[in-house]
C-alpha cells in the first residue's frame, strides 16, 4: 500500500481535501491544471459568494494559504494527470510535467465549467454588448466596482436576469437537462446588490421555478423582493433583440402566469449560466475509467455505496462539482469527506 | 488537550462522523437519544431514498454495522447530553446516564423532525383518514407493501401530493419560511412508484415551484411526467374537505397558471411534510451555546469561516440536518468532514 494521496484539482473541493490530508500528516500531491489555486471563484473573480455573502478571498483564501504552507502537501500548478496504471493501493500516475508517483488513493476534484451562451444564439450574447453573463456582472462588481452598460458606459435603467441559460434546456439535447442549482440564489443576491447601490435601477428576474432551496428561501427569494424590490416574472425568454431606434434591448417572452407573449425594453440583460463538467473532468474520467452520467457527462458515484463520494473504482474518491452542480460550502465538505475516506483507505491510523 | 471526540446524534451525519473517527483510530463516544441508530430514515421506515433509489438498510445499514463493531467507538443509546463545562480541547460533558467524560472536540449531528400537519387544520389531517403524510406513505410501501385508502382499505383511483406542507409558509410565522429541499424529489419518486405498480391510479402533484435542483431534474421531474404519467399542477392548496355523498376528498386550490379556483375529487391525499430542527437540536444549542437562526431555529455556522460545519464555538462542529434541510448523501459528507475537522482540532497525526 502506497502511503500518499493524489488530489486532482485545486478548486474548493480539492483544496479542502488536500488541507484535511495535510493536517492529518498524510503525504499529499495536489495537481492543478491552471497557474493558480482557487478554482472558478478565484479565476473568474466572483464578487460575493452565496449563501453567506463572504468574499472569495475570505472563504477560499485561508484554504490556499494553508495548503501552500503545509509541508505535507506538494502543490504542482500547470500540471495535469496524463496516465494512470496499477490499482487501488498502488496507483502509478504520470503527470504532464513528466513526474511519476506511486499513490495509494486518488481524489478527483476536477470541477465544472460555465455554459457558453453563444450556443443560445437567440439570446444575442456576443452580438449585443449589453447582453452579458452573470460572470461578467460579478467581474464588473469585483474588478470595476460599478454597474454600467458596456455599449455606452452609462448606468442602466432596467436590468433583466434570464435564469436557466444552458440549464433545464432540452433544446440543447440531453446534455443540459440538469439545473444549475446556484443561479436562482446568486441572481437574488446580485439583484439586491444592484438595488442597494442603485435604488433607481429596476431589476427583473425571469424564471421557470425559483429554486432557492432549503434555508436559502428567505435570504435569496423573499429578501430580494420585499427588502429590495426585485421583481420576479415567471416565463421563459424566447429571444433578445436590439432596437436601433432607442438603443435598448428587447426581451421577448411568454409570461406563463398571465399566458400571453410580452416584449419589454431592457438596458442590460444578464444571462444566468448553467454548469457543465469541465474538460478536465471528462479527461480524468477517461484516464481513470470513472463512470459518467450518459447525458450530462458528470461523474457518478458507485451504485453500491450510500455515499456519493465513492467512485466506481476502489481507491478513487470524487468530490465537488465534477459530480454535478453544488455550492461551495458543500464542495468543502465533500473534499474533507473524501480526505477522510482516502486516509482510511490507505490505512492511516492516528496518534492522538 | 483531551484526545477523544463526542458525537451527538446517531443519524446519517453522526454515524458518518463516528465511523470516520473510528477508522482513523480516534477514541469516539456516540450518544443517541433513541433506542436505535439510523436517525429518521430508519426510525420512520423510509422505503426508498433519493436520489439513488437505494433502501435505508443498504445505505445506512453498513454505517451502523461498522460503528457498532469498531472498538474505538463507544455507542450510548437512550442517552443525551445534559451539561457541558470547560472549553475547546477540554470539554467536560455530562450525559443523561450519569457518565461524565472529558473530550477534546464535539460534533453536533442532532438532526431535524418532520412538521406536524395538524398545525395546518385546513388540510384535514387527523380529521379525514384518507389524508396521510408522505411518511405514512413510505411506511405503507415499506411495511405493508401496498397502496390503499385508510378509510376502506381499497386502492385509490386518484392520488394528490400536496407539496410544501409546513414549508415556505408564512402563515405559520417566521419559523417555517424555509423550503424542505427533499419534498419535490421524493414526491416525484413516490409518484413513479405508485404509477409503476398501479398504472390505473392517477397521480397529481400540487406545487409552487418544482425544486428538483442540480442533477435531480431528469430523474425526479421529467421521468415522473414522461415515463410514468405523473401530472403536475401549479397551485397552492386552500383546503381539503370530505364529501359524504361519494366518500371522497375534495382538494380546493387556485391554479396559479390558469388563475382560477378549482375543486377536484381525490381518494388519497399525501401531505409532503416540511423539516424543522429536532427538539434535540434546540436543547443542545442551549447547552453548548450554539448560534441559531432567529427564525427557523436551525443551527448556523460561524460567520468567520467559509466552511458551514464550523460552529460559533471553537472545537464544536455541526453536521447534517441540525443546520437545515439537507439530503442524506450530503449529511454523510458533512459528518466525515466534521470528523476530519475534529481530528485535526485535537491534534491527531497519522502514521501511514
Amino acid at each position: 500500500m502506497a502511503k500518499s494521496v493524489l488530489v486532482i484539482g485545486g478548486g474548493p473541493a480539492g483544496l479542502s481535501a488536500a488541507r484535511a490530508l495535510g493536517r492529518l500528516g498524510v503525504p499529499t500531491i495536489l495537481v492543478e491544471k491552471d497557474g493558480q489555486l482557487g478554482g472558478n471563484p478565484i479565476k473568474n473573480h466572483y464578487h460575493t459568494l452565496i449563501p453567506r455573502k463572504l468574499k472569495p478571498s475570505q472563504v477560499i483564501g485561508p484554504y490556499i494559504k494553508e495548503v501552500e504552507s503545509n509541508p505535507n502537501i506538494k502543490v504542482l500548478l500547470n500540471t495535469e494527470l496524463t496516465a494512470c496504471e496499477g490499482e487501488a493501493g498502488s496507483f502509478k500516475v504520470t503527470l504532464s510535467n513528466g513526474e511519476k508517483h506511486e499513490v495509494g488513493a486518488i481524489i478527483v476534484a476536477t470541477g465544472f465549467e460555465h455554459f457558453d451562451p453563444r450556443r443560445k444564439g437567440e439570446l444575442g450574447y456576443g452580438l449585443y454588448p449589453d447582453v452579458i453573463t452573470n460572470l461578467e456582472l460579478e467581474r464588473m462588481f469585483s474588478q470595476e466596482g460599478r454597474l454600467y452598460r458596456p455599449s455606452n458606459g452609462q448606468l442602466p435603467k432596467r436590468v433583466a436576469f434570464v435564469f436557466c441559460v444552458g440549464s433545464r434546456d432540452r433544446q440543447l439535447g440531453v446534455t443540459n437537462v440538469h439545473c444549475c442549482r446556484y443561479g436562482c440564489a446568486l441572481s437574488g443576491l446580485q439583484g439586491m446588490e444592484i438595488r442597494e447601490h442603485y435604488p433607481d435601477v429596476d431589476v427583473f428576474c425571469y424564471y421557470m421555478d425559483v429554486r432557492t432551496y432549503g434555508t436559502w428561501e428567505y435570504p435569496f427569494y423573499w429578501a430580494p423582493q420585499e427588502k429590495y424590490g426585485v421583481r420576479y416574472v415567471r416565463g421563459r425568454i424566447a429571444e433578445i433583440t436590439y432596437s436601433p431606434a432607442d438603443g435598448r434591448l428587447r426581451v421577448k417572452h411568454e409570461d406563463t402566469i398571465v399566458q400571453r407573449p410580452s416584449e419589454v425594453p431592457m438596458d442590460l440583460v444578464v444571462l444566468v449560466l448553467g454548469m457543465e463538467p469541465s474538460p478536465g473532468t471528462k479527461k480524468v474520467a477517461k484516464i481513470l475509467g470513472l463512470a459518467q452520467d450518459p447525458d450530462s457527462q458528470f461523474l457518478i458515484p458507485s451504485d453500491e455505496s450510500g455515499s456519493n463520494i465513492i467512485s466506481n473504482k476502489p481507491g478513487i474518491f470524487i468530490a465537488g462539482a465534477c459530480k454535478g452542480p453544488i455550492d461551495i460550502e458543500s464542495s468543502f465538505s465533500e473534499g474533507e469527506a473524501a480526505a477522510a475516506e482516502a486516509a482510511a483507505f490507505i490505512g492511516a491510523k492516528v496518534t492522538v
